[in-house]
């Protein structure tokens, strides 16, 4: 088996555990868990109830900065995990975040610490979550997009795969400006490989096409397209639909 | 060693198997391969002759759902993998995909239930391919693009790096439609950071240029560039070469 | 513990090392560095002192080229990495690379061999740095981007994320003709999510708004947006401040 686990981590006898795992202290394993081959979960960690976890993922690992890193992290309390949550294969977690009931976080993905997903969000394979980010209740975030640092997503958005997030407006030139992620609002849609910029806002059910950079806040319900993005006036065929038709 | 092999599992005598493996039942591994260290290959899959397998890779995992998942994926035939196979560092590969001969398949890559990949096709580092794509005979597809479900790229095609492509023109908002992911012809050319639209044809020999948003169909052998593309009627500065040019 | 050390590796008897690793031949590890679990270090890789190597990483593997690749490359020196280097999760780091003093490399990110990268560089999340591409000092990489072969980027540039480079004018339609990255000067900064084409030259202090699609040089000091990128002329709303404001 070659598993190691702490003395003082607390496993239910239900959990399923592969083979070359590492189960730090204090971590805690609820009912019915699978836990794949070669995964490694940190100090202090809670898992709940019938959580999936693939091959080769590491949860609640302490953030470390590097010696020129301008945002350093010091040490967080433990990643919560709730119940029936699916994670996927080569996924890296970190302390200091919780994830809801019912939640997904597909192969490599990367969750960085203080973030919150809420219950049922899924979010797509290689995206990256940075520190301090909320994503809403059944919020989708797919494959490959980038979350920066202090977004918020409201509940029931989609975010297409590849869309980028920004939180600095001078691109580190000016490291006392005070970083600012956009405002995503609830039941909006974000289309693939969007670019949305620092501190913007999108409005409820608003529309942002794919491909569209998105420069300035956008007014709820309200779709955008373009670059930089300005908003749609009639009937096209960007395959962006605009609002009317998408809620007929 | 600390390496797992089921008593089920069929390695060939001339494989050559890393550290801290985890090989699974039925597991068949022709002549001559080499598994790096900690890989899991999963049960029934098959590694044709010849084939090397990069640290940390997992094969043949069968998929799992969220609980909040609309397209749920059953229980997936094994992985099939051909002889001459380049497999990197840290992929990820699905149970029910098959990978023809002399295929590449770069780190860090994760590669869905249901792909075919045919002979000589290279994937690139940290691509996703969604569930049922078909990738052409030496098709290439570079770091980072996301290649949508149901996206059918014929042979010859180049993908540069970072494109997306989409097969959700509603982005979730009508789950009762089917979703359509784009058709890429023969010997077509996307630039990279191309945006590619649901159900988007681009015809053969075709070229999108970078950055492109493509959404409408793509006439063989036309050029198309810009947000939203358009064509490209004369000798440009683009740097993406009209279609003489490229064929000249 | 299950982690295997070469008899020919030299490890400093202050190293942390984790689980389920594996250290070959001639391997050397300074003094006080931390090595994670299930760390593959490939044979004759150098790490300096107070190195942090996270879990599930891959340091030093010799590059493997698929039977189709047009660029293969032989047999490597090994990988050399300075001191007080951050190295995160389940990164994959080839050899032929030197890494300076003071640098960080995050969870996910993949470094291709050939690659320099200078004293206190940050290479961001998921980023791919391909072979032998230049990292100036303190320059810093976002999460996502891919920086194509043979790129150049001097000294404190900020390159956003999902940045995308490419050196491939012909996208593999002419495989005769050598490929060309873009040379990034110094303190230059790439809006997130830009498209820099082949050969393309960013000059000392210009700025690249984010989603900029650049197809042709940028002059010392000026600010180019949109798609095709062009020069800013004015303050505008985008965002991406122009030169002045920002050294200002």
């Amino acid at each position: 088996m070659c598993t190691y686990i702490s003395t003082s981590a607390d496993i239910d006898a239900s959990v399923s555990l592969g083979h070359n795992c590492v189960i730090q202290d204090k971590v805690k394993i609820g009912r019915n868990c699978e836990i794949g081959n070669n995964v490694v979960i940190h100090a202090g960690t809670v898992v709940g109830d019938d959580v999936f976890v693939g091959d080769n993922t590491v949860l609640g690992r302490q953030p470390r900065s590097g010696v020129t890193s301008i945002r350093k992290t010091g040490e967080q309390p433990p990643l919560i995990i709730g119940n029936r949550v699916v994670i996927g294969t080569g996924v890296v977690i970190y302390a200091g975040t919780k994830i809801g009931d019912e939640c997904m976080v597909a192969d490599l993905a990367a969750v960085r610490e203080g973030c919150l997903i809420r219950e049922g969000a899924r979010i797509g394979r290689c995206v990256s979550l940075e520190c301090n980010v909320v994503i809403g209740k059944n919020t989708v975030i797919q494959t490959g997009s980038h979350v920066t640092g202090d977004t918020v997503i409201e509940d029931e958005v989609f975010v297409g795969a590849e869309v980028c997030t920004m939180n600095d407006k001078y691109m580190s030139r000016r490291p006392e400006v005070s970083l600012r992620g956009p405002y995503i609002g609830k039941g909006a849609s974000i289309g693939s490989n969007a670019s949305i910029l620092p501190g913007v806002r999108v409005g409820r059910d608003a529309v942002v096409g794919a491909g569209a950079v998105v420069t300035k806040d956008v007014p709820a319900g309200e779709a955008v397209v373009g670059n930089p993005a300005a908003p749609m006036r009639r009937r096209t065929s960007l395959g962006n639909e605009p609002t009317d038709k998408i809620d007929g």
